[in-house]
């Protein structure tokens, strides 16, 4: 799978710029951008330029003058790729970075695949397949928590973990080997009662790597709001109310872009993705329609359910919402807010709220709000980012974020648990050795150790294209 | 209005990327990125690192990590600004970006000004003002032309150009003023007529540069080609057939996007800026409306006018709407075009076609095509590049560009006509000698050694953040 060509791409975002940088990769790199770039101090070539130097010069087409570009040199191993790397800063016209990338196919090299760079860096030992994969969610990341775990992931935190257990797996599995070399001597060179140990050890570890995953979930796509209401109680103003909290926080730095996600909002770095449930009304009659249905499952799914309330809304119907809402959910999950809390008295209100949270019997906690005035907002605000139970994330913690290593994780732990059945149940030590060699393969799958070709092809075939 | 404090913006395009640049230019530029920046290799600290060399290493906020960057380190005045200058490569994310900048900030520097970066190399004599304008319009650039023109001005053709001509008025008003001093003692010192001919000499440079901005204008924001003709002519399909001519040239580079300018279409290498002229239609009654007025004022000011023809409209109401056209229009800027070609025979096309020709009585081409299915666009094509008269453009052309540049330029030719005139009529040498530095001031406006604070300042303002 691995070739040496040479590869290139633009690198920073697509689009006009400033400056652009076009990455090039590969053997023959140097040789090819010697090519198309003269220095304007002419004693200082490509070809015997030091590594980690800056040269300034001219892209040349022949003898027309493309740019005025910066080269940034890094010979091998000493590369992001562990190749020979020269990246080139040029001014950001589409023009030119088209012009740039032109002459380099020209001259012997060809475009990168998405993510073939980092690709490069697994494949040549600079890293393994969790620290790559956590290259490209570093770049994704758009709050610091999905950051700081990004780059925890890529330092090789996580996979410092599964080195630990992997070379217990293989000290277990040596032990248990060795025993069978020498089985019709029937000597018993472990004792049970230490492995089944040693192996409940290793689940645990395991078990807490799997279970960090709906945190890391959470982090990374959001925990899952429903809200209920109809859509007057007040829905798609909330959403812009706080869409306006967090905006504060990031309008004052200039000159940068946010892709908004629909309905995704970032509170206090805690993202949360709301999810649409204008199926479920205070009004209806009956809640067997497949709307209503399928309203409910999706509030079933959620962490957290938020219950706009129209302040102004009969009490009766209110109550038999939340009573079909509390045969559904943990009361502990749902949040009621009273929006439009400026229509009513102050007391007027608390009545309307006691007897619907005595009614329903929960001593439901209950807040007012004024979503289109604002009032309120904050408190909410804080509500929700303490209902989403994301624990304060260190620098430090392992924490799972990626589906593909919840998967093997899941598997790893089948396979250990099977290990614990064998060693309870006084199985033949070849079919647990064979037992804790699974599960050692699904933690290789992780880091990179096994990994079929179609695996790799898919995972970097997200990455974007530069990197 | 120069200060020396350190800005900072992102200078790469907005939005998510493989990497991104951070640029900080100014005096406290290397203690400050030095403060948030910890090298990989502790021997390596940027205080005393080399200029033109990389460093790698990570950016802190307090003892948090933020991300794995490589320094470009630049000491004054060997740099873009000619201060002391760092770029900071990181990993693209927007997250990243702010959380960069946030710190350069808190550690002592600013967002820049859109153009700051160059509006202080231009201050700093490393370019003059029209190189620094140049740069702007280099990362503008979209096509061969424009980028070529602006490189050359770049370079500073058009300043050595301009530099030339403000020594030889220098020369000149020395040789006037020396006169004055002596003329109580009626020397002359300069013969009239060989001042003359200077003067001569200079405005016919001055006007080839002022003449040129028809041709660079045009480069730049495109040939004006108004399309006539009913919706049903096909106009839409045409510009996509086009736009298609375009595309497939430039759709194989990968990983880059361009700006969509509405209607603007570039054909080997010029670009044609497409007038909707809806207003006028083959079979209105009537061309007095003001709609149709307006169509055809459109039309007048178009270097080119593209008639489509749908092939089965009736001869007599093309007739009439010929006739009402070439009163209006130079017929060598007409371009006939019949569209549908292929609802008639070939015989039956050219029968129609020459009926309306002969009729018009001015012998116009025509040129037979189906925008739907692609058929002679090619052609049509052709026809446009030569109608458009724009020169092959060499890499050491002076042509002007800048609306800025050509409004001095016809000061300047105003200023050496009444130079011209008062020698020729004997006009006292004082006031001859105003007109010359009027005509030096103008110059000088294009280049910056003349520039009020406010002039610069709109100049930059239009210019991307970053650079």
């Amino acid at each position: 799978m691995y070739t040496t060509d040479t590869i290139c791409a633009v690198s920073t975002a697509p689009g006009v710029g400033g400056v652009a940088v076009i990455r090039v990769s590969g053997k023959d790199t140097i040789d090819i951008v010697a090519r198309i770039f003269r220095p304007f101090n002419p004693n200082k070539s490509l070809l015997t330029q030091k590594a980690y130097t800056l040269s300034y010069g001219t892209i040349h087409k022949g003898d027309e003058q493309i740019d005025d570009v910066l080269i940034s040199l890094f010979r091998a191993p000493h590369s992001f790729t562990g190749e020979n790397t020269i990246e080139i800063t040029c001014h950001g016209s589409v023009y030119i970075q088209q012009q740039i990338m032109q002459l380099l196919i020209e001259n012997g090299s060809r475009t990168a695949h998405p993510g073939e760079f980092t690709q490069r860096a697994f494949l040549n030992g600079k890293m393994d397949l969790s620290q790559a994969e956590a290259v490209a969610d570093l770049i994704a990341s758009t709050s610091a928590a999905t950051h700081r775990l990004a780059l925890s992931q890529m330092r090789g935190g996580f996979s410092k973990e599964l080195g630990k257990l992997r070379l217990e797996l293989l000290n277990f599995v040596s032990l248990m080997e060795l025993e069978l070399d020498f089985s019709e001597e029937e000597v018993e060179f472990a004792d049970r009662s230490a492995l089944l140990t040693l192996a409940d050890d290793i689940k645990t570890i395991i078990r807490r790597l799997a279970d960090s995953f709906s945190v890391g979930n959470a982090v990374k796509n959001g925990v899952p709001v429903a809200i209920i209401g109809e859509t007057n109680a007040g829905k798609s103003t909330l959403l812009n109310a706080l869409l306006n909290e967090e905006k504060a926080i990031v309008s004052d730095i200039h000159g940068t872009t946010r892709d908004v996600i629909e309905d995704t909002i970032t509170l206090q770095g805690v993202s949360f993705r709301f999810i649409d449930t204008a199926g479920i009304r205070e009004t209806e009659d009956t809640i067997e329609s497949i709307g209503i249905q399928r309203s409910f499952s999706k509030m079933e799914q959620a962490s957290i359910v938020l219950w706009m309330i129209d302040s102004s809304s009969e009490t009766d119907a209110l109550i038999a919402l939340g009573e079909n809402i509390l045969n559904r959910i943990d009361p502990n999950r749902l949040i009621l807010v009273f929006n439009k809390a400026d229509l009513l008295s102050a007391d007027e209100l608390r009545e309307k709220a006691e007897a619907l949270t005595d009614a329903l019997g929960n001593n439901l906690p209950y807040l007012a709000i004024s979503a289109k005035n604002g009032l309120h907002i904050a408190q909410l605000e804080q509500k929700l980012v303490e209902a989403s139970h994301i624990p304060e994330i260190g620098q430090n913690d392992v924490i799972v974020t990626n589906m593909r290593h919840y998967e093997a994780l899941v598997n790893a732990l089948q396979a250990i648990n099977r290990v614990i059945d064998g060693l309870t149940n006084g199985i033949s030590g070849d079919f647990v050795s064979q037992d804790i060699r699974e599960c050692m393969f699904y933690l290789g799958e992780i880091t990179g150790d096994i990994s079929p070709d179609d695996v790799l092809g898919n995972i970097f075939k997200n990455f974007c294209i530069g990197k």
